[in-house]
């Protein structure tokens, strides 16, 4: 006799070979994505309930959470990135930078750092000219004669392994909003590039004719466009044109090209600086990545400092450590080890070469873009893997993680929803959902450059330092601590 | 007691209330969208059948339109549209015009032209100075003193309208695959403008600065592009930006003046005018709607004169019928009266002011772009109403009435899948499935100019005509007819 009689209904929460027997058999099933929150852990559980809103108690800890997270959330949507400047030389923006190279990610010294890191240092030392050959330039660097600062420490961005040197040009973004300034290189273009950690000859001499023709060039174009370039209005309408703003750049550099063109013809520049610039943005599909690093920088930076705030204000990548900033969490990072990207590779290339995840790019996800917004660029699969409907998938699991759908950023495959924006730390630890960035993919040793690109998820472990951290700013006790043990005896006491 | 005891599953071919009532009741219901071939016409349904190929007989009628069929296909995807030119005058393309207007569609006289149609020719006659007020060049238009062609028999597609005047330039495209030319005139921008039918001053002004201005400077810049510009290139990019190439043209406009910059730039030419020109395409989306056309005019005309085919090579509207050109059947016309186009309305407007159907635009829909390639361009729902859903379902549909999945033009939300390509007239009558097209919408009074745009589908009179035409150019006897009478009468017989 079968021990079960009537036709079985099977919701399936736990892990799959379970639900595959239970189909096998025959039975109806419906399978749940879901994990417990904090990834089981229930002190991590305790505390995510500790600080979770509550409608009927404004001062609980999740309320006030709540609220500081519309402040921060408020000034992320109301940012408003310009483009108003090239500064010729990053010396001139930071005048007390001597012989300093700003770099991606948390802080990090010569000793740890990843393969294309050095490669991108070395590279900057001889184009800045303080050492003659790559050995020299590695002796100076490993004798201390150079300091390390991060790029995200003043304000600034840069992509991979995002050396910033003082002879550097960079970009000049003011938010209108709030008045903040954001900064970042010029894009080199893609393949052996400084930032993938190449420095042969050809690597240095691209980026003296980016400092001698392309920076001056912009800059007498910006200098006609009164208030500056949105350079918001031109990542929103690239969402509409195949671009995630991040790994793919094809129509938003062109919007760029556009809008740049006639204040680049009439700037009175020498008709031969206007025709490289023309034509290294022209050929450079990538050549608005930087933009879009800068212009979310600008707004991230405004979302930042507002107390007792969970929202994720930014996440970079040194190529050992991801970390992440939060806003109500001041300049502190919270770091885990970074993973390879998995993605595809450039012939001659395999996963094996790969560095492990790099460069302060990933700032553009906390604005709402990239493997945010991935449903909007289908065509980017053929670069990073896999197909049009994962990549509508991406964007729909990254709602489960964050506040708003950005009513700015419309996401035509999903019916023109907002892109999901501002990453709430509560929410990532909760939904075991991590946050998904596209990226470009380092070679692991210095001096290759890029080998592919691909897909990457931040790690846990960065949100769960940041739960904690932002518990104790509140003054919750974490569950399972002394003193919590102590009131839990109490509470349980005769 | 039931008269039927078990559970039924039923597939529904038929009309939606039967299978409406049959859901009711609770049964599983499959419904299948089918129509009866020919759309229920019988002598249709045979006719079809005659011409359909079998593989046993090659010689079989169908089978022989089956091998011309593959000649025609082979013709269009190998096609190299490349813009070479721009003619000064359309005089020195054709010296024998004189006072000639070229127009959109199959032949039609002054008599019976729409009211956008009649509007642009009053303003070509106005631009060409031939009159000196809309009043007299009405009178001359009416009285006989200007000859009327259509754009399509001269090797040139207009859009909306069509006008092509002497003085007007014109791009020149060569198939570099099989040496034909193809022209259009200069996209003039959306609105008021000539080919919607506007004729007011600012109208004719524009086309004086296009003629004066903008014409040579891009025939200068395209002097110094060895070979000319790959517009089939543009084309293929634009898909995977979220352009149909027809009623959007966001990222090819971009992707053309990205091309035509530094040549541009470098020509020598005025800088004033070198401005001009770049801020006239920078500010235009559909600048390369007419590239567009002449690019598919060039492909399709190549395909075209393939005896015996039955692929449809062109599909023209001049306002008051729809047209189609088959390639096994020269140059005539297969008419039918064109419908209104169904879409969104510029405010102030609605249906009642739509003219019906108009343009040789649709040229771009038989090349596999335009509605054919709607899944491309979910954004373009904005402006021509539905959802990006139903813009996929588009696409998928036209599978259904085309001989080829397009290698060259990829559409990634059906996971880069070829454009349907190459309308079969015979799949069309089979399947019931009318071709559809996205266009602008022009008002019905002229001189009123665009008041909207959105999608309309080809009358399915143009194919039942050019069927039968086709089966009688192969000597097929029409089902019905005497002779077929005949022969039906002694199979049948004793």
């Amino acid at each position: 006799m079968p021990l079960i009689k009537d036709k079985l209904a099977v919701i399936a929460l736990g892990l799959d070979p379970f639900a595959d027997a239970v189909a096998k058999a025959g039975a109806a099933i419906e399978r749940v994505d879901w994990r417990p929150p904090g990834d089981g852990d229930p002190r991590l559980a305790a505390l995510l309930a500790e600080m979770t809103g509550d409608a009927d108690d404004a001062d609980c800890p999740g309320s006030r959470i709540d609220r500081a997270n519309q402040e921060a959330l408020r000034r992320l949507l109301a940012a408003k990135p310009m483009l108003v400047d090239v500064a010729l030389h990053a010396r001139k923006v930071w005048p007390e930078m001597g012989r300093t190279l700003f770099h991606a990610g948390a802080p990090i010294d010569w000793q740890s750092m990843c393969g294309p890191m050095r490669g991108a240092a070395v590279g900057a030392v001889l184009y800045e000219g303080w050492a003659e050959t790559p050995e020299k330039a590695e002796q100076l660097l490993a004798g201390g004669g150079i300091d390390f600062i991060p790029c995200h420490h003043q304000r600034a961005v840069g992509p991979m392994a995002g050396i910033i040197s003082p002879s550097m040009p960079v970009f000049v973004v003011s938010n209108a909003h709030r008045g903040n300034f954001a900064y970042a290189t010029l894009n080199e273009g893609i393949g052996r590039v400084l930032r993938f950690g190449a420095n042969d000859a050809t690597v240095i001499a691209r980026l003296k004719r980016i400092e001698t023709v392309l920076a001056p060039s912009l800059k007498a174009a910006l200098a006609r466009i009164e208030g500056g370039l949105s350079l918001r209005s031109i990542q929103s309408q690239a969402l509409l044109m195949g671009d995630e703003v991040h790994s793919r750049n094809s129509a938003a550099t062109l919007l760029f090209l556009n809008a740049i063109a006639v204040p680049l013809v009439t700037s009175g520049i020498d008709t031969r600086f206007v025709t490289e610039t023309l034509r290294f943005i022209g050929d450079n599909s990538q050549f608005f990545l930087n933009l879009s690093m800068a212009a979310s920088k600008a707004t991230m930076d405004a979302a930042h400092d507002v107390a007792e705030s969970s929202l994720v204000t930014a996440i970079a990548r040194n190529g050992v450590s991801v970390g992440i900033r939060v806003s109500g969490l001041g300049p502190r990072w919270f770091e885990a080890p970074a993973e390879p990207p998995v993605g595809l590779f450039f012939p001659g290339f395999t996963q094996a070469d790969a560095n492990s995840d790099l460069g302060d790019s990933a700032i553009i996800e906390t604005a709402g873009f990239g493997g945010f917004s991935l449903a909007a660029a289908p065509a980017l699969v053929q670069l990073v893997g896999g197909t049009p409907e994962e990549a509508t998938a991406y964007s729909r699991e990254m709602y489960e993680i964050t506040l708003a759908k950005n009513p700015a950023l419309s996401l035509s495959a999903l019916d023109f929803a907002g892109a999901p924006t501002g990453i709430d730390v509560r929410r990532v630890v909760d939904s075991g959902i991590r946050p998904v960035l596209t990226t470009g993919i380092a070679h692991r040793t210095a001096g290759v450059g890029q080998i592919g690109a691909g897909i990457v998820r931040v790690a846990m472990g960065c949100f769960v330092a940041a739960l904690k951290a932002l518990a104790n700013a509140l003054d919750i006790a974490e569950p399972g601590s002394a003193a919590t043990r102590l009131q839990e005896t109490r509470e349980d006491g005769p």
